[in-house]
């Protein structure tokens, strides 16, 4: 619950953070520091509380991880659900999936950089990359699908093809910026374009 | 200096490591656990070595981190030198560089790995970011000229295109694997393909 006093504490940069904003900040930090570095002290400091007072938001720093963890996967996940649930083709779907995950990752770069970062030292880190794997091994299956459609070339191994497209997607979280001259619905628009044509001139094709 | 007493504790899974072997261990906790979350006590114990035995070996962890990241770096920077010194067009000499640069990855991956994973939380470490960033700023500039040259598209803007080029040659550090079924130089071809060409059958395009 915010009162209008802790929403005003908040705005000059004092105590009075909600779970929200509290989150965010311990995303950036262990984004900054890794998570395996960042004590549940750093975190206290950098928001410029008590850790008692930081523990009276969450239990543990464990938590923090699993919550952003979750908006991460649960996105990604939604995504790639509303494309298999399109009455479409398998390439239309995978075409769906690449745009829905670059404005995934584009809307919650923060908690998706913690998620790509993941060194798997713990059950919950565990966890999220299994969901991790399973997310890629359906995506792979879409590929698969997409060359059986002949709608992909089939001379490239679809978990190859598939690591590769993500390889760009992913590729996001390094180096686009919020503030940055890069529109991200023009991003998602140049990863297909790569993923699919490639950037040989048109003519230079077939 | 190893002497046969030396490399036979060594293969006993025993202290006497000569410096090689020391920071092959240190490369690989350090992408374990990340950098910052590793300790030289940790060092230590993963080697069975006291803390003044590995001493012996390297000035600090510190130093352990800059001869990797000059391993990965220097390699990576001689590709790109060799395919300036081609007498080719921008285009060909790019070509050089994703295959040389797939070639590096898969021969040096503990130490690229490190270098695609550091956070700039030391000197050393700001330093090799710079290096990193001169040397995307370099390819941007082939892209640029096979871009003027007409050799590739134009309507994607080079900075934009040479990071989605690296999203995909740098994700080779995240899956692959050097026992594995993917043969390397067929992953460069792979890169290349998807890069150049794109995924659709060759009769989708232009």
């Amino acid at each position: 619950m915010t009162t209008s006093a802790d929403t005003a504490a908040a705005r000059r940069g004092r105590p009075g953070y909600d779970r929200r904003q509290v989150l965010d900040v311990a995303v950036t930090l262990f984004n900054e520091q890794g998570y395996d570095a960042t004590s549940v002290a750093d975190l206290a400091e950098r928001l410029g509380l008590s850790k008692s007072a930081l523990y009276h938001h969450f239990a543990s720093k464990e938590e923090l991880l699993a919550i952003a963890l979750e908006t991460a996967l649960s996105r990604l996940e939604a995504v790639l659900d509303g494309a298999l649930a399109l009455d479409a083709s398998a390439a239309d779907r995978l075409e769906h999936v690449i745009r829905g995950a670059v404005a995934v990752l584009t809307a919650e770069l923060p908690s998706v950089t913690l998620l790509l970062r993941l060194r798997g030292n713990s059950a919950v880190e565990v966890a999220a990359l299994e969901r991790r794997r399973l997310f890629d091994q359906r995506v792979t299956g879409l590929v698969r699908s997409a060359q059986s459609e002949g709608r992909l070339r089939a001379d490239i191994d679809a978990g190859v093809a598939t690591r590769l497209i993500f390889g760009m997607v992913n590729s996001v979280v390094e180096w686009y910026r919020p503030d940055g001259r890069v529109d991200p619905a023009l991003l998602a628009e140049d990863v297909l374009t790569v993923a699919l044509s490639g950037l040989l001139p048109r003519d230079d094709h077939g």
